[in-house]
C-alpha cells in the first residue's frame, strides 16, 4: 500500500514541527553551520519529507520568520479587539511581543542573528511582514502621543526604543529569577510611558487596562 | 638582516588594526565559519605575525570583545569626571555607549551574536568586564531614582531596559537618514527619564548637562 499523502491538519502540525526544530538548530550552530541533514536528524523527518515542506534552507529560513511574524501579528490585533484605550493598546503591543519571545528564544536568536543570512525574494518578504508590524505600533505609539504633551520626540526613534527594550530582554533574562512576561511588560511600558524620573503610576495601575493575560501554549 | 621584534608603539597600533579587521570578518562570516587563514589575509599579517599576538581564535575573540568594553569603561570613566549631577551622568553613560557602537557596528554584532561562542576561560573574564559596567550604569541608575519620586521599579529592568534601546540602534539606524549620536541620546535619556507620555523636557535642555561632546577618532 502507498503511503497517504498527510492530511491537511497532519500537515500544518508538522510543519510547526519542523519550523520548532529548525530555528532551536539555527539558533544553537547558526544558519550557515547547519546543513539540511542536521534538520533532518533534529526533526526526524527524512529529507524527501522535508522537501515537501520547504526546497531550499533560505525557504527554511523564511518560513521560520514568516511564521514567528504573522503569528505576533494575528495576535497582536486580536488581543487589540479588546483594548479602548491608547495605553492599554500599548500595554498588548508590549505584553503580546515579550510572551511570544520569552517563550520562543530560538525564534529570537534567529531573527535577530539571522536577518542578514535571507537572500531575494525572501528577504523583502520579510522585510513587508516586518513594516506592517512596525506600522501597527506606530499607530499605536501615536495614539498614545496624540494625548500627551511631549510631541517633539522623533517618533521612529521612539518606537524603535520600545522594541529595542522588548528585544534586548533575551540577551539577559533568567526565568528563575527574573519577572515574567505580564511583570515585565508593566516595567517596560511604565518606563516607556513616564520614565524612570516622573513616573506618576506603577505596574498595577497599568494592568487594569487590558483583559486578563492571555498565554500561549 | 634579521627583522626587529616591532616596537611596542608598533605592537599596540598592529594589535588594533588585528582586532578591527577580525572583529569586521567575525561580523560578516561568523566565528564559526571564519579561520585564522581568513584572518591572515584581512589583516595582511602571516600566519606567524598573527601568533605573536593571539595562540588561537578563542583568545582572538576575547580580545575583541575585552578591548571593546575596557575602551567604553575607560572613556565613561573619564567622561564622568566632568559631570556632576545625577541626570548629566546617565546622559554621559548613554552617549559614550551610542557614540562607541555607532561608529564600531562590527563590534556589536560580534558582541551580541557571538556571546556564548566563547570558551572558558575567556568567557568569564568578559562576564567580570560586563559586570563591571553594569555595575557603573546601575549606580548612575541609583543617583538618578534617589531623586525621584518613582523608587518602586525593578532596577535590574529598567537598566537592563536602558541597555536594550541602546544596543538595538544598530539593527535599525540608517546613517544616512536617522539622527546621529548626539540627538540619538537625548531621545533615549528623554524616554528613559520621562518617557513619551509625561516627558518634561526635551533633548536641548539634556544637552546643558554635559560638557562638549566628545568624539571618537
Amino acid at each position: 500500500m502507498s503511503q497517504s499523502l498527510p492530511t491537511p491538519r497532519d500537515t500544518e502540525a508538522k510543519l510547526q514541527h519542523i519550523l520548532l526544530h529548525s530555528a532551536r538548530i539555527f539558533a544553537e550552530d547558526g544558519f550557515e553551520g547547519t546543513s539540511i541533514r542536521d534538520i533532518s536528524r533534529a526533526t526526524g523527518i527524512s529529507l524527501s519529507g522535508l522537501y515537501y515542506y520547504f526546497d531550499s534552507k533560505q525557504r527554511l529560513l523564511y518560513l521560520i520568520q514568516n511564521n514567528t511574524f504573522s503569528f505576533i501579528v494575528t495576535r497582536l490585533q486580536e488581543r487589540l479587539e479588546d483594548c479602548d484605550t491608547p495605553v492599554a493598546r500599548l500595554r498588548c503591543l508590549v505584553q503580546n511581543h515579550i510572551e511570544y519571545f520569552l517563550t520562543h528564544p530560538n525564534e529570537m536568536k534567529v531573527l535577530s542573528h539571522e536577518e542578514t543570512a535571507l537572500d531575494e525574494p525572501f528577504r523583502q518578504g520579510i522585510a513587508a511582514i516586518k513594516r506592517k508590524y512596525l506600522a501597527l505600533a506606530r499607530k499605536i505609539f501615536d495614539g498614545v502621543v496624540a494625548e500627551s504633551p511631549n510631541q517633539g520626540l522623533n517618533a521612529r526613534v521612539a518606537v524603535l526604543s520600545l522594541f529595542g527594550m522588548m528585544n534586548w530582554v533575551y540577551q539577559w533574562h533568567r526565568p528563575a529569577s527574573d519577572p515574567g512576561a505580564e511583570e515585565l511588560a508593566d516595567t517596560i511600558v511604565s518606563i516607556f510611558l513616564y520614565g524612570v524620573a516622573a513616573a506618576p503610576r506603577q505596574g498595577k495601575n497599568l494592568s487594569e487596562h487590558v483583559p486578563a493575560a492571555v498565554h500561549y501554549d
